[in-house]
């Protein structure tokens, strides 16, 4: 497999981005867009969140194309690769980047929206690792008991039929299971001077592994530092939801997104809106505080954009919120809150932003 | 309002129950069935799992047409009427039950085939109680802070359009939500003994909160005690995942179900199947044991059901099931897993069970 | 070993009870005391809290002489009496008890002063279950690892030297360790009509496991049911706090105490005084929930025994408490929090009735 | 108050420092000794483990005499200065240091031995601070409630009479406390290149907030980076187990302790001994994967020590080891487990160098 680092900036037609502190109403003016494509050599790879010089800096309204590795920087390719002898403790999870967004300052929302994901090899790759996931001890969740033996999965993809297949090694069976990229990280520089490795999801959102991160969805992130810097990478060519042994179909994976930002307004947990939900990322743990941070930002942003009071909005969510868990195995466990817009009144969020970028997607895949 | 008791015993057609014991094969001859119809008076109200003498002895296959009273026992019937007043701690989540089921023996699964529920009265009511809830602190995760104001509200429901009625009580703001009735509680005697609160879900099932408890959903619960001694009630006519503020649209509910017994099998914690998921409830604290309780029986049922080994069974749930939290305000918390069918080869759960059940309610609902 | 059920009644010279109902001040007179010797046949015992019948009725100020057997119901004689054949889960932890206080009434403190604990037998028993303990995998805390292996320990006694023995059984080390007798479970019937098995520690006391329920402390519970109906066993000859392998050194006990009542005052958790501290004992999961629980009822307690309000309470507590850990292992976690009596100024629990409970003792040890 | 940058480098006699690397036995052979003195100007000061260039660079051996500044940088110093008004977020918890140890590389053990804490200031501060803290729901423990309110504690400090003095505010109580000096926080530059906020305690030490890092102890910590990079801070004058508010008795203190080096050994969690006690400290949420992380590295440390295989280590563990609760309240919550020495086998941990820094601080004292 060749990683170069392509460079490509190039224009495109798009749709111009509302912004809110230059006041612009929507409109669907023609404008060229920033496109850049970048690939990482493995030796920029970034492992941290925070800490790593920016690979670019780029304008708002830059569309990206980007290559990122796979959670195990590729080194499991064989049902015979084992993480105890393959892997290296300090190189996992590498991602593409730091982006260092021009204008980006603390308090302010970053803007990512996924256009497409496509897995960038003919395989994935999951793997049970000792004393890791979710239904093992760990190192924190200790016990005296050995470990679950390692084994490694091999999944292939049949980018026609839209599926992985899943071979079990300790008998026969085969399955297709339909494919369903996401990235399980993606985040942002973190507070207080922090530089967090890449396997930890928290405010700066990181490696929160929810099947929510997938193409056609908007994320907003809180920005921490000038310039955002944010990277992402941990394709998952599909997830179950808890990500219950640690590992997903792990790939390599081709992500176009169109990156803006908001001045002001920076979320305390990271959000997600597609076009039928609203959404709120908590991590933490015990599991139950990773929901009651999320349930409670998801409290506050009922009562911005309907006008609720506190009562009122706990009442609504009480009724409506959807709570599929996203990770129960990283050093955070994250739990998405979702609320879906047809069960709410018309609403907006940071001017129809999301709407818009859609939009723009559209011409880009178009383009 | 009126709760009689009407008892009613009829005979109605319908198809027979496959139960393994018998070593009967799947026919679709026509034979009666027993229907029971059962309203308590509130003197016969069960607060509690075990400890509670059965009101009916049942055969297995019996159809029951039963009427349950809300979870605030009908104490909540205007916005005025706040908890703190209107409710009595002693009195709280009625069951309509316990039912003495023939021939169940601990060990053994009972199997409860949800054929309808509809809303029971014209309106709903939820509330916020002081110091319960799951977005504010409570008996246990206790801190020093004053209570959340008290707040009731009330769902009208209209059953033509499908729905009922938030109206926000510190504004103006009324949104039609859609009708999805289910049960919060369904449950057994538990084991050792014990007698619990209605409130609590645990392996007997009990008050597990899931909307998976609704109209098609098959339930199969370990039989502890000689009988079963199962009860239901906590009717909700709609409830978001997590139950965030401690209540549903709480309401009284006509439940119509089919009773049916396998000998032996008793699984650890209450399983549901439905025409397109099979799923595991598992109720504990803190919220990652109720997950790792139902993924853990959830990869058990894998490996008999599908006949993979321990490792290739945690694989294939990691990349399929699908999580969302039942309940995070209960004395447990609950966690369903679920696992799709169409990603699963062919299998059949008791024989197929559910599906003959499902066959059943069909002829029920038209007779 | 006989376990005899002597039931002897017999008079002796003591100190007068103080009870608040009854407005007596402090007065050393003697009067004769009941004392009550009790010796459970095995059909007698009782394997819940709530749900048994009371063994006998006894007023308040009457003495027990009490003997219990061990968590494993004496199953465990040798280090070849293995838990998975030796146990019968339904058997576990029996109660001497339940005794019926006359005039208990549901808010009113039971107190429960302990003269005397004495190993009943020359040998105590410990064993590494499979699932349980707190550094395995359990039903809850579910993982796909094997079960530890199991163990069974055989502690000699020696009463001489007030040691009992640690006998490696995968080396050569023995260890004479201090002989530290308490009682693990010490309850009262449950509210809400609630039956626990005995393996519970919750608001109604129970299996709390904490070493400082032993000679010299006074436990006050608040009474659920007509009568308190209080049971106590589990005697450990010593423990850590933690009780990490589930089970401690565990040993048939001869208990000397002294029952009486508080009207009103019902402590919403286990409170336990000393000659040094006062202490409160939570129980729930996770564990900072039981820690947060009785922490909450310290502070409560500071404010009404030194006259604070609520953040003065909070301070004082957070430089002065002391917080060790009782179990991680049972079906809830427990916690003590600890004050102690000489950073605090001068102040009467109950009007001193620890005290005089003290020198109750001090007379029935001599006599 | 004075914060001079005094670097003073002198020589005093004391004990050489045993190091096996060097295969040296114990002499008793006077040598000299390097001390360095030093002070940070508060734009020295750093709020990271990781992440801020070393002060200074020392030799193993070297005697250090430092001045922190109050987990507020100083800045609350009457109970009119409250935390939402006089605190800044981004610069809480200050350290001094860090210091590069030469020789110091990843899997080698630091030793820090204490020799003398002593409050440099006539008074310490506490605080509530809102959202912070064990007793009020917080940032992660999210609920809807309104924050406790603020207020601020100041304790004079009698050194003479070794006592804090307990103002209440909200009443006329006042209560001599006795001083009892330690540091909330000691730690190292963290693995996997991370930067963590001296407000995080882990692995790497940091935020433990245990009454047991204090004079006459010897803590071993391991190192990840070169050099090791430690530096210590957040004296408090007193504090409870737990920590309940969030902060101690918050004071600026002067510290002596000797920096020593074994080459490997790096524990995976810190350990303490002081003459009396083995013990360790784990941090993690929910509360009881802290617990469980350092009994299950205590059981590995009991197997090196005495010789037990591991359920015999588990079991004997069971019935000694004391577990007193270090902080509910930070990042990570901390619990200890304690070892007595005096109920184990004569045992020698690092050829007993906590015995050798123990002599040789009498030296340094006395000089």
């Amino acid at each position: 497999m060749t990683c170069p680092d392509e460079l490509t900036i190039s224009f495109i037609t798009g749709l111009s981005v509302i912004r809110r502190p230059f006041g612009l109403t929507l409109k669907e003016i023609s404008t060229p867009m920033d496109v850049l494509t970048f690939s990482p050599e493995p030796e920029q790879y970034a492992w941290t969140f925070g800490g790593a010089a920016p690979v670019h800096r780029i304008k708002p309204g830059t569309v990206l194309r980007l290559w990122s590795d796979d959670a195990f920087a590729g080194r499991l390719r064989d049902v015979t690769d084992l993480p105890s002898s393959a892997l290296d403790a300090r190189y996992l999870n590498p991602q593409t980047g730091p982006f260092h967004v021009e204008g980006a300052e603390p308090g302010d929302t970053l803007v990512l929206h996924f256009v497409e994901m496509t897995p960038a090899r003919s395989w994935g790759a999951s793997a049970t690792v000792p004393f890791f996931g979710g239904l093992t001890s760990t190192d924190r969740t200790a016990t005296l008991q050995d470990a679950l033996p390692e084994r490694t999965w091999i999944y292939q993809v049949d980018s026609g039929r839209g599926t992985v297949t899943f071979e079990a090694q300790g008998g026969e069976l085969t399955l297709e299971l339909p494919l369903a990229p996401m990235l399980g990280t993606v985040g942002v520089a973190p507070a207080l001077g922090e530089v967090r490795t890449s396997l930890v999801p928290d405010k700066f959102g990181g490696n929160m592994d929810t099947p929510e991160m997938r193409a056609g969805s908007t994320c907003y992130l809180g920005v921490n530092v000038t310039g955002a810097l944010f990277s992402l990478g941990d394709g998952h060519y599909r997830q179950g939801e808890g990500e219950s042994c640690g590992t997903a179909v792990e790939g390599a994976m081709n992500t176009t997104l169109i990156v803006d930002l908001v001045k002001g307004g920076a979320p305390t947990w990271p959000r997600i809106e597609n076009d039928d939900y609203l959404m709120v990322v908590g991590s933490s743990r015990p599991l139950e505080d990773a929901w009651r941070a999320g349930q409670v930002d998801a409290v506050l942003w009922l009562q911005e954009l309907v006008g609720l009071d506190k009562l009122d909005a706990y009442q609504l969510l009480s009724q409506i919120s959807e709570v599929p868990i996203a990770n129960v195995v990283d050093t955070n466990y994250s739990v998405v809150t979702k609320l879906a817009k047809n069960l709410l009144p018309p609403t907006q969020v940071h001017d129809g932003i999301h709407r818009h970028l859609r939009d723009q997607a559209t011409s880009i895949s178009a383009g």
